[in-house]
């Protein structure tokens, strides 16, 4: 077995879990609750990975793997490359979508620590707000043609930010601003393997 | 020619730049300034990159890449595969230490950003100092392999982020608590691709 340094509301640990269900692996891990967060760094996972992030694989010899795209691809190896295309322009256009759902991923979190913080810059508050105002239309323009692609991350990777959105910024709107993103990702939600992994609010 | 946005002080554009040096591509590429701040999106790099975030390569059929792994893996794709292993262990081995170092940059860059502001949160300075310090043993223990690997993007990032901590965290003192990872650097320092791309102070 394999075992995955997880915890239930990581959307990139979802990720990885989502591409594990879809190849068919999922069984192959096992999932350890690590609670890694940015105030309280996980000391028990630090000699796996020093940077004390979520996910984190160990492979059956030992070998360690991060982060979550990387984790993905190894995953994607093992079962004959279906979500990642191996090389050429489908490649790069699905790594590079990958990267904006991705790195919106990373935005949203670190937009939710500074929120959250006793006293929050508002010149920070603001520029993740743009920002976000510059992806969602992103992101809603370009859906038909991610939808249009074979099943990959980058689809995994937009429905999961979906998701967090409903989550933890439900206030965003984000439904009624992307129509087409959201009809597309309902669908996508209803998938075994997002159902799954659906986040759990403890 | 290909574009690229791009800032003489970032550490993620100095990894594309370093890897275009190695791959003999440096010519090929055209760099514009753009000033991306935490605090102050970059507005003319957003129809690029809604992230407003750099290394942004526009290629000259007008497709978008980011970030700045995947720019890289681009890269060496058009020059015979010499910085990132095709497949196998060696592949993922060389991805996850790529991992440790740019997540490295990553924790540095926030802490840097959390360090410069007007109110910071002290437990959010002190686990940022706790995770460096399990990643500078963590590296210091590694660098001997990473040093007898082939040339690529591990090296190149570890190499940089030696560098970034010289220019922005000279009180971390890691040259005197990592000998070995100091001795490696400054060697791979030397490198025409390192000198090219030196930080600057403006």
């Amino acid at each position: 077995m394999m075992k995955l340094h997880w915890s239930p509301r990581s959307p990139f640990v979802r990720k990885v879990m989502v591409a594990a269900h879809e190849l068919g692996l999922a069984d192959r891990i096992r999932t350890v609750r690590t609670v890694a967060a940015m105030l309280k760094p996980a000391q028990d996972l630090m000699p796996d990975n020093p940077l004390a992030k979520i996910p984190t694989l160990v492979l059956e010899d030992g070998t360690v793997l991060y982060d979550s795209i990387v984790i993905v691809e190894y995953l994607d190896s093992l079962a004959g490359h279906r979500l990642i295309p191996r090389e050429g322009t489908t490649r790069f256009t699905e790594l590079r979508r990958h990267a904006l759902g991705n790195g919106f991923l990373d935005l949203l979190i670190l937009w939710r620590n500074e929120r959250d913080k006793p006293a929050p810059l508002p010149a920070l508050l603001d520029a993740f707000k743009l920002k976000t105002d510059a992806v969602l239309p992103a992101i809603e323009k370009e859906i038909e043609a991610v939808a249009a692609a074979p099943l990959g991350i980058a689809q995994i990777t937009f429905a999961i930010a979906g998701a967090y959105m409903d989550f933890r910024f439900p206030d965003l709107g984000w439904r009624e601003r992307c129509p087409r993103f959201d009809d597309w990702q309902r669908g996508f939600a209803a998938r075994p393997s997002m159902r799954a992994t659906e986040i759990v609010d403890a």
